[in-house]
């Protein structure tokens, strides 16, 4: 397959969330990184592009001319999907101008900051024939399309009861930091929209239920906790999910949960069985049974559903952090070939592949002696 | 900085190990992928090639012409590292020749098939001054780095105890699988040198052992076995190790610990705490107390070391395999826009983003309204 | 301390819970089983006393034998303290006659059928001076204790956010099992009273609630779910709590969560830490921490409050199962005592002694000897 | 059943393991507690025999006039059972005495303080058909029994590799304590025999592989560490395990691993899977398969051995610890109704009893109601 053009709204310089779409399109390996919009200072958007190699021609002062220029390009070079990076309240417009140009969007959430825009969107979208795609990040992990596969499958029969929390203590600093730490943005509603906690997490929680389930919910019921009067919105809440007859939901949530780092999980009990999951140990889903005893279902095995199988290139018992403490080798390698200061232990050298060596020749040669003591 | 001109030996179409030294060098952000030797066929290296974008005129036949090559360009465009991640027999012979002509090295382990030839590279890396960097992956974890210095700080005390162990099991199906699958190269001497067990994990828990402790062990006594006689190589053992007086120390390793995917952890005890770390949940690093609660450690957070910080970019509470669920919502987005056949459930869309901003201004709205349901 | 004269009113022969409870007494070494009523049926109370070795004189047929019967006592021998283990309808009136007659009352719970009962016997007590326990058994794990008296210290700061759950999946195949089954008495509210789940789980979670937190709570918001219109009483639900202003909290309950066998657990969050306790493991705090490594709090230590030390006496590492484990032993010898058949392996015996002791002289050796192998 | 008439030697006041000894007798529900030696100095043990209850007339001086006193005694009143917790250097002589009279023994491990001295007890055992239990506690877990009857089924086909481990930290403020705390008498041979730590734990370790696996070990080959040249006895060290042929094991053990409770585990692997259970999560028994997910299995179901089924009498998810914890509060009651000095919070009383059923009427009227507030 020939890798897609791809361009990026946002995400320059120091962007961390920019970063991470960059290494994602890297490893699903089917973009080809080629300009973009990074920046709302144009020379630090080309700084960033000499950074990344990019061709200085395809970088833009805006979304104007992105799409003009853009659209002045023979189709097969042209960028085909945008990524939007920029800060949400800028979502609508940016994802806005450039469906209307054609181009397909994948796109940070929160989608927008009301339900009427992200409505304008759906009908572009459905009118344009166009692919939209919202980061819902966990919905990507391996074993939460394995539970929802088997979901399908009726593995656990009629669903009875469903679960979601998303805990986080990020804010609890913040809210006890004093009236001047009030005023930051996270705390503003006129950049932050009407909710922190639920637009922020809690959002992320109801989707991981739909998607998990395939169930539609058809009603809310909410208390929400802004925990200081002082402050105009809310920082926890438990919100209660009504379905179809007969079955309930709950989400809990909270930016407040001190200690906390990021604790998404979800709990879907059936008439046969039940799956609970954590994004904290994402390799391991839990299946419970009725009269048998629970499984732990990882990703890498023949097994699995198929959607968990594409979803998961590793074999059994690599974490995908992997891919970063590798990265972290040759991150010590490279500086050690320019010359940076650096501290030993960042890469493994010649003088431990000598060391591995004799080790192994040594417990092999102790082995066949007799189990005797051989000096490395 | 400048990212390094990189090129690869091995590692082309359809090679696992080839693809994550690629997104390991993208993650780095450090390297820039210019050409190489991909394959032993020609055509098929330069298939590669064209997938990964390269210029054709950087991808080489052989090593010979690689060389050649290479050394044929202006400094500045020139490759300057390669890795080289051919099969284990080959890597000594590469390496050497890239050593001689001036090229830093990343080379997958085990560093050669004998001592004496890691030896004889190790004296050509010392010769010409150059960074030969050996990819004992495990290092890299943000986790084990925090778990080196604490130690080196002196914050366990002096060292009085050492375990590791390295379990797997996937040998197990290919050893009963009957003699023909005896033949197999993974159990040929021929190919895979004088161990199995020991070379292919062994040495990993070795190496973890030395890292983590900064102890060097000063002589072995082992116990192996190959589980059948009619099977040549080791399978499964464990190895005493010597350091200094009072201490020794145990690596427990087998390929035939059934149902075992990649079991690598390792325990280090002190006389005033201890540490356990493992590989399959490398997050989190127990440090043990003498008389007070045990910690979980985990990364991103400003009180550890500078080591585990700069290792780890993530904010707590997201494993780095977010990147691969990230990844795959980028995958099915690019499925989409590509019109292949796609099930649902691959990315979240526009209708999901316009539920969850419904879910959101509802709850507010319940809230608000005093605690009652609001249709969705 | 001499020790208190008690007796039980049902718990015969064949209750699990009257055995618990007598077990729980001889932990405490504080209660001499004196006598009481065991059964119904006269006959198989005095079988039952006989194999407890009771005094017959002290086994009664009716409650009101027996309290004219140990009203009749000279005072130091009369029984002092009561175990209600009756069916929960019989609560009431059993407590009530005891209490006014002088006894004190450990009670099994649900404490009653309805409020205004509990009331009228809150009265009696009140009016009484006498003690009333009612056991809700998880405050008496060592580790609730401990959470109760951190959180009273305010080692966590002020509450922000508390959360419960007991979620049990045992009506699952009665409610899945026919309307036959849905007749039982289980789901009988004749019998049940006005709820199931609540009444026989939620309230163990609304319970530790407002033990381990010291939190009064003021008004409560509930869903709740009979999952079948045939069912009269609720097998699940969700309750939202308020407690003071800017705190709420909520309970999440079922016993149709398919697979959960026993799981309830508490997390309270405040302004400088957070604790995580489940009884399912219930050897083990989670202490949450801003801006440091969470902690295990486990017992048997110094460090901890007087409450978790004196509500502990087992040495750390010593979960108390290892009472039923030791237990065992003393099972498998006494069938063997009584030669009535038994398999091997029930416990360890003098060949077991002989190989252990072989073991430890045989692996001295193989060390004093420079590491060699010796036989057994 | 009738139970049997039970003694002690040894296990008096203020005495640890003589009162786990009794708790786990009472739990069995098969002895009774008749008499015996519970101290050397008599008055001592008289005082502990009234605190017991029991008849002062069956406490005696020591061992002559007790087999003196009982052999004197109808055989359906004499004690037919002993259990001796006597210092270890002990074990040996009063076992023989009381084998040789007739008496089945229960002994605390280790069995003696030589094989010599074992085999002599064995000779003695064999000769005169008596139960002689040594108390193993490990041995006893339902979990443990579990795994060695599917072992013994086949379940994980034939064994491939052993592990053990036990681990204990508790040593070590001892050790680095100073040349004074090195003269007690745990680190004395004469009164601790050739072994602290192989003496202590590794025997139990060794024991538990014997048990679980079915296997017996043929020779030993081991690496002891006493830490301090000044220090005589062993406190840490490594032990390689000889079976039949192509199978080899491991036991690592240590009293100086910092910060470790009482860690002993087991690990086995078969050619169709294994099983891993540790001592510190005993309700959990991990069962690994070559291709399929690995399961948990726990106490308390009908799918289980018969074996284990009826060495657990509590329901699935009831950690054993339950009784403790139902004891504290009956100790809590017992302080109450003495009027000791107490805090609050030892039990739930009336107040809790209203509280937990006004809950209880209030959610379910919110759920009437159709999901309001309701107060409390």
């Amino acid at each position: 397959m020939k890798r897609l053009n791809w361009g990026m709204i946002g995400g320059g310089k120091g962007a961390f969330i920019g970063g991470a779409h960059r290494i994602a399109a890297k490893i699903s390996n089917k973009y080809e990184f080629v300009g973009g919009v990074f920046d709302l200072d144009y020379d630090r958007s080309k700084e960033f592009a000499v950074e990344e190699d990019l061709d200085l021609n395809r970088v833009y002062p805006n979304i104007y001319t992105f799409i003009e220029g853009e659209l002045g390009m023979p189709e097969g070079e042209r960028i085909q999907v945008v990524s939007i990076v920029t800060p949400n309240y800028l979502h609508f417009e940016h994802a806005r101008k450039l469906l209307l140009n054609g181009f397909h969007v994948i796109c940070e959430k929160p989608v927008t900051i009301t339900s009427a825009e992200a409505i304008e969107l759906q009908e572009i979208v459905l009118e344009k024939g166009l692919v939209f795609a919202l980061t819902h990040t966990y919905t990507g992990y391996p074993m939460v399309r394995e539970m929802k596969r088997r979901i399908e499958a009726g593995e656990i029969g009629d669903i009875q009861r469903v679960e979601a929390k998303y805990l986080q203590g990020w804010i609890n600093p913040i809210i006890h930091g004093g009236e001047g730490k009030l005023a930051t943005w996270r705390l503003n509603p006129k950049v932050s929209g009407i909710s922190s906690c639920l637009g922020d997490i809690g959002v992320h929680a109801f989707n991981m239920v739909e998607y998990a389930t395939g169930l539609e919910a058809t009603a809310v019921l909410s208390v929400l906790n802004n925990l200081k009067d002082s402050n105009p919105l809310d920082l926890d809440g438990n919100v209660l999910l009504q379905f179809k007859e007969n079955l309930t939901g709950v989400i809990l949530v909270s930016q407040i949960a001190t200690g906390e780092e990021n604790n998404i999980q979800i709990s879907v009990y059936g008439s046969k069985g039940g799956f609970h999951w954590k994004q904290e140990n994402p390799n391991e889903l839990k299946m419970l049974h009725e009269n048998a005893p629970y499984e732990i279902i990882k990703p890498g095995y023949g097994f699995l559903t198929d959607f968990a199988q594409e979803s998961h290139v590793l074999p059994p018992g690599h974490p995908e952090g992997i891919y970063e403490a590798f990265g972290n080798l040759y991150k010590g390698a490279a500086k050690a070939i320019n010359n940076e200061t650096t501290v030993p232990g960042q890469f493994p050298g010649i003088e431990e592949g000598v060391r591995g060596m004799r080790f192994i020749e040594s417990a092999v040669q102790s082995n066949k002696d007799g189990n005797i003591w051989i000096a490395l």
